[in-house]
C-alpha cells in the first residue's frame, strides 16, 4: 500500500488520508511530494488520477480523495466508523459537511504547522464557520460520545475529517470554551497527530503562500 | 421518510439527495423550501442541523449532505454502489472528487433548469473542470461500464453526483464529443432526471442570482 501526500506542514487533505491509513493498521509506504515546486504537478499526475493528493495505491488500484480512501479502508476495518447505525449516519453527515464546506475557514486560515499566528485570519464568515464546528463537536460528543473523549466516543473517521481544523485552531490561537477545548486537546494529543506534527516540523520547505 | 430540498430549478445538492432517495425505492415526503426568501434560513434551520439542504429525516434521525444521505441509503440498498470492490472504490473516489471540487464550474455555471444560456460561464478554469469531468466519465465507462451505459454500468451514486453537471452542460450548451455526449444524453433521459426537470419547470419562483 502506498499513500501519496503533500507537505505535512501544509496539506490538510493529505493529513486526513494519512490518519485513515494509520488508523487502519496497514503497513504503507509514504510518498511525499512537496507542493508548489516546478515538478509538483507532473509528479502527482503520474501517481494520482485526479492530479491531487492524497491518493492511495493498493494492488495497482488508485483510490483518491480523503473521504473515499477512508470509506475504502472502513470496508475492511469496521471500527473506522461508529458501529451504531444512527451514530454512523451522523458521523458521515458531519464528515461530508466538513468535506465540502467551511470554505471561509479553509481559505483564510490555511493549515500551517510551522507558524504561530494567533488572531490572524478572522472575519465574520470565519467566525460563523468556527461557531458551526464547535456546535458539531459539542452535539456529537453529547449525543454519541458516551464515555469516550472523541466525537463518537472512540476515535473514528469523523475525527480525522476535523483534524486539520484542530491544527488550524492551534496555529491561529482560536479561543474555545472548556467543552470544545477539551476535544481540541484530545485531538492534538493523539499519537498519530503528534507523529504527523513532528514530521511536519522536520520538513525543510517553507511555502510563503500558506502564511496569511 | 422526509427529504428537505430547495428549488428544483436551482438546488444542485438537493437534486443529488433526491435522486438517491428515489433510487432507494423508499416512499418519502418531499419538503420543498424555496431558497433566498425571507423565511428560507429559519425554515431550513428548523429541519436540518447544518442549516443546508438536502436533509433526510428518518424515524427522528436527521442525515444531511447528499453524500452522507446516499451512503445511509446504500447500507440497506446494496445496488446504490457498484458491487465489485475496485469499482466501488473508484466510484467513491470520483463522487468525493465531485463533492469537494470543481468550484470554477459550480460558481460560474450555476445549475438553472429554467434557462438556456449557451456559451455563458466559460473561462480557462471552467474549461479545465469540464475536461476533467469528461476524462472521468470516459475512464469510468471504459474501465467499469461493461455493457451498461452509466459510469459503472448500472446507474449508481456516482451518476447521481454528476447529475447537476449534466443539467449544467445542457443549460450552457457545452459541446462534447460522441463518447461523453452519449453519457450526457443517457443521464438526461433517465426517468428520475426527467421527473425532476418537469417539476422544476412547474415552479413559480424565479431567482435572479442563478442567472449568469
Amino acid at each position: 500500500m502506498q499513500l501519496i501526500i503533500g507537505n505535512k506542514s501544509y496539506s490538510s487533505w493529505s493529513l486526513r488520508g494519512w490518519l485513515a491509513v494509520k488508523a487502519s493498521g496497514h503497513a504503507f509506504e509514504e510518498i511525499r511530494i512537496p507542493l508548489r515546486q516546478p515538478d509538483t504537478h507532473a509528479r502527482i499526475a503520474e501517481l494520482s488520477p485526479s492530479g491531487k493528493v492524497p491518493c492511495l495505491r493498493d494492488h495497482g488500484l488508485a483510490i483518491w480523495d480523503s473521504l473515499a480512501i477512508a470509506e475504502y479502508l472502513a470496508e475492511e476495518v469496521t471500527p473506522l466508523w461508529p458501529l451504531d447505525g444512527a451514530a454512523r449516519a451522523v458521523a458521515r453527515s458531519v464528515s461530508a459537511e466538513m468535506h465540502s464546506g467551511f470554505t471561509a475557514l479553509r481559505n483564510q486560515m490555511p493549515m500551517n504547522l510551522r507558524e504561530s499566528l494567533p488572531g490572524k485570519g478572522r472575519s465574520p464568515e470565519v467566525d460563523a464557520d468556527i461557531a458551526r464546528i464547535v456546535a458539531i463537536w459539542k452535539q456529537c460528543r453529547a449525543q454519541y460520545g458516551g464515555h469516550g473523549r472523541f466525537l463518537f466516543g472512540e476515535y473514528c473517521i469523523a475525527d480525522m475529517m476535523f483534524a486539520p481544523v484542530c491544527f488550524r485552531f492551534e496555529t491561529y490561537g482560536v479561543q474555545l470554551d472548556n467543552g470544545a477545548n477539551d476535544y481540541l486537546q484530545t485531538m492534538l494529543a493523539h499519537p498519530h497527530m503528534q507523529e504527523w506534527k513532528a514530521a511536519a516540523l522536520a520538513e525543510t520547505e517553507i511555502i510563503e503562500a500558506y502564511r496569511v
